[in-house]
């Protein structure tokens, strides 16, 4: 089969492998119907992602048919068709039992696919604990629309529950890239009073106000961040921040935004040590939340994908086939073209 | 000035009243600008509340505009727009501290507005602890549109607080008479997956759909409840179930149509008391909240309101002046002409 | 090998049965080397638990030395010390995975074990999901130090954690039998201003307040059950209130004695319907749980055994063979001999 | 009267001060019993605290006798013995009613005293809100165990309440000072399975033993604090820690000794910024809540007080007047004599 190849050293390659097969009974095999390029893949292929093995297959975020399950598979049967969740874990262990999937104590565990283990920008992947890992689809969901179920969605999601997100809220999100704009998806969910959006993209910020999800657009160095946020707050600032940016400004701006008490979530992965300016923000309170994303809601996203409240594929500007992914990596890493999201088909 | 009076024995009068005047330096005085009847109203008209004092002027549901402030009063000034809390409060004991403002243990906490105290089906009404207990108004928000927020989007409100209702949920609400819609409208703030609205009025159901708050409708007798729930939930039952039909039949199905460890709200105001079958729910482990609305979420419901994200004022079917008030409690106790709420000019 | 069996209709009988068998590859066989008998196994012999099966082994509380195990089995291995939970549990369905293992959707799942299922009143037990259902015993912990983790314990663990009692609470437990003990025991670990227990029988009062576990002792009859709570509370009532009791008297003084916004926690498996009089507690705002143990919490418990900080093995007032053991549910039955829990080597 | 004065730049005075009045109806004059030096005392005569007026009256940490109030004080009178929460506050604003006094936005909202107001180092102090700002001591509660409740207990008391100690948990205290020690008593509200506390002082670690408060002490540079901590928890890490050392080093100890999904409480008051280093702690999820102490439980605190449960009176090494308060502050800061806090009668 095709698969998109991590060679090391920057490089990445579309390469001819053989299909995978079952190696543990709680295995699936999954036919890849529909996959996708993550930001992660871009750092991966940069050299910044140390634990990413040369050699391995790309792709954590994907849609398939299951082709085949192992022995003790009990939830997914061949033909189903199911979203896939960046995450392997046993659901057994410590972490696992209190939600903390990224955290899984199995070798496996955590954020494996397309990283440590081969992953889904090919026509086929193995699944290992199929049934925790597998979200099945169903008929009246799309492949487009189910694809950032085990990713992207669940990211904004893990963020907006960690976040404690409430009615009458006023959010702020900086940076509406894809996880930016998945993140204020997913805190609307709560139905905050305003969702405030900050990025340096206008084309971004349209679309977010464009889709209803922000309110409010600020573009740092344009706009008064600080005096905005706390004229719409009676001078308070925001009652919880993401940052989604990854910036050294950026994260400086999340807590100056916040207002006392708040919680920011650094959703972003981010590639420097921060300076936190302890005394600067003494008294403040402040709540902070760093990490990565846990996902253990893939199902209650699929859900509300079903019952028509939460689609993420209006994130979907490009389409392509297998064959021209290395293209959509170049157009991806460069932002070009207006590009959120890619869909490829293998 | 003109004041609705409950006489006691069943009779209420519109009579003549003196205008209420300052007797604590934390009171406010209110001109009414619009006010309702509230089915509690009925209830005391009946007898069925014992606390409520014949003489006393009717009326817990209104807006208007501060006419007078004691020297105590910080929050708001002659001539502020406000909504009226339905509970009046000290904001200082031992309850007030933990939100549960109904059971503030001042000598007028609680409710006691057109109950125990005269209330606002009046020109006037004097409110005690003015600070704690008025909501100013925005100015892009209408009379109509505030005229909920302290007893009904109140209820409401508290009621999808307590009942922890998540995105993804199913949620059922057993009653959608005017609590009902209201207690739709706020679970609906949480994203629920779906609402199951159950009535006996076509009319109610038609109008809970039609507004988008209910996504099955169903008519106990006529529809299969138990099994309709449990087919849309994977034979689980509803996580969540507010009970705001107060009848003995829906308590019992509010308990049964709740799957294993959810909650189940007892919104209505019960005038029986009511069988628990314990040994049949046993292993069920289901969580029951009684009470009556605490209207700790005034200033949230209003932020909502203001921002576009929470309007009841689809609640007000018909409109009077306070001179024919009496009529309009006929009407609205035979729930005549498909009547939800007046809107009442004094 | 020796085993309790439930004969029906009343009767118990000690036999002769073939030592169990794995099943299935998640199975375990457990040698019982303590196990004891709850007032669950009454129940079940009066008839009064209609899922109980005639045939079964009776048996749900009981430590033991795992003797053989599945292939599937991952957390415990032949030699093993362990501790028994009272359910069975796949750990993987929707109740499952939000700790509510009483309500586990397997054939096998929630309480079966001496009910369903053969149990361990006897010399060998068969226990499935055994990676869910066995706790290690470390060597610091003795036989009848971890007798009660799987199920006393767990209830009272439980029940402590759903009544979410907090440091500085006044909580009151009805009833102080072996589960009012418990829950009296893990009350203590959030450690509440004071535990007011409520029973009729002075010598477990006695030993509530001998072990420190109670502060205040009370006769209902003979003290003033609601002026003492509300005098201890200035006026209020008790945070908490856990009516492990059943009866019907302490089911209406479980509600009174609660303060406004309490949580009422019905611990007691009941064997009769309840009158709950919402128009009297109108306003109190209660939230009563009932149910029935979720044995989520074994690990920690066994941790808190391990430091010292839990120990329920003072409950064992009497201790036989198995072959005496039908006198000791005779004992056990009547409370003779002021009796808590019997201890029973098989 | 005498009073403890700060003149700027470094230097503090014994001074003749007039006896402070009622200023507004909310104030009460406290007459100081007992007071003490806290290290923010010494933070402010190191001019590390800007917002320290000079000319003020230092002490934020007193108890005392009601001496007068003013006209709208409701809940203490004249003779009362009371204690004095650091914090002042109205009550009524945004963040008070969330119980997040330390930011209440009154213009003497939060800390205030001995700061930017006189404060109770003196034989009098002015308390405004006294409603809100003094709490009641029972006759069998001393001065002396009643000393750091508004304080030092406080902090302790909020630190365990915001880092959510669960039973069983492995809780690091990193730190054993007067606040340490402090947060270790109030940790043990929760029962955690063990306490490890870390300090380079082994006096005070032998202390924190002996008082029953640690079960594990380390001292940093000579004990293995990483791979103690992970061979305590299954190679877990701590479920809870609290960094009340303010170093640098402390800074980067207290995140690596969680395990993942732990929360870190920031509780000592830094006088750097800190280097949070996102990329080695990405996928450990940490919760980091930075802060300053809201006083919102100093009734609870004074409850489990009465009750014999919550006692600090230990930490009281050593006693004097008024008149040698400035040596009573050469020895606290140079923590000479194993001094833990002094007890001074004004």
């Amino acid at each position: 089969m095709r698969a998109v190849v991590y060679k090391g050293n920057g490089q990445i390659a579309l390469e001819e492998r053989p299909r995978p097969q079952i190696q543990d009974p709680r295995d699936a095999i999954v036919e890849v119907t529909l996959t996708t390029i993550c930001s992660s893949d871009i750092h991966i292929q940069h050299g910044a992602v140390p634990r990413a093995v040369p050699g391995v297959i790309l792709g954590h975020e994907f849609v398939g048919r299951v082709a085949e399950v192992g022995s003790a598979v009990r939830k997914v049967k061949p033909g189903d068709r199911v979203a896939v969740n960046v995450e392997t874990f046993c659901g057994e262990c410590f972490f696992c039992k209190r939600g903390f999937v990224n955290n899984c104590t199995d070798v496996h565990g955590g954020w494996a696919l397309g990283c440590r283990m081969d992953g889904g920008q090919a026509e086929y992947a193995r699944i290992p604990f199929a049934d925790n890992g597998l979200t099945r689809i169903p008929d009246t969901v799309s492949d487009e629309q189910a694809l950032f179920n085990g990713d992207l969605l669940s990211t904004g999601y893990w963020a907006a529950k960690i976040g404690e997100v409430q009615p009458a809220d006023t959010v702020a999100v900086i940076g509406a890239g894809p996880t930016g704009l998945c993140t204020m998806l997913c805190a609307r969910l709560y139905t905050p009073a305003r969702i405030i959006a900050v990025d340096t993209d206008p084309f971004r910020l349209d679309l977010a106000r464009a889709k209803g999800l922000a309110d409010i657009t600020l573009v740092p160095g344009k706009d008064e961040l600080l005096e905005t946020v706390r004229s719409l707050t009676e001078g308070r600032g925001a009652d919880v921040v993401f940052e989604v940016a990854g910036g050294t400004d950026t994260f400086q701006t999340a807590w100056q935004i916040a207002r006392p008490n708040a919680t920011v979530v650094i959703v972003a992965m981010y590639e420097e040590p921060q300076v936190l300016p302890l005394p600067d923000m003494y008294g403040k309170n402040l709540t902070f939340k760093t990490g990565g994303v846990d996902g253990s809601y893939c199902q209650e996203i699929m859900d509300l994908t079903a019952c028509g409240r939460l689609d993420a594929s209006f994130l979907i500007t490009h389409r392509c086939g297998l064959e021209q992914i290395l293209e959509a990596y170049r157009v991806f890493e460069n932002k070009q073209d207006h590009v959120i999201k890619f869909a490829i088909k293998p």
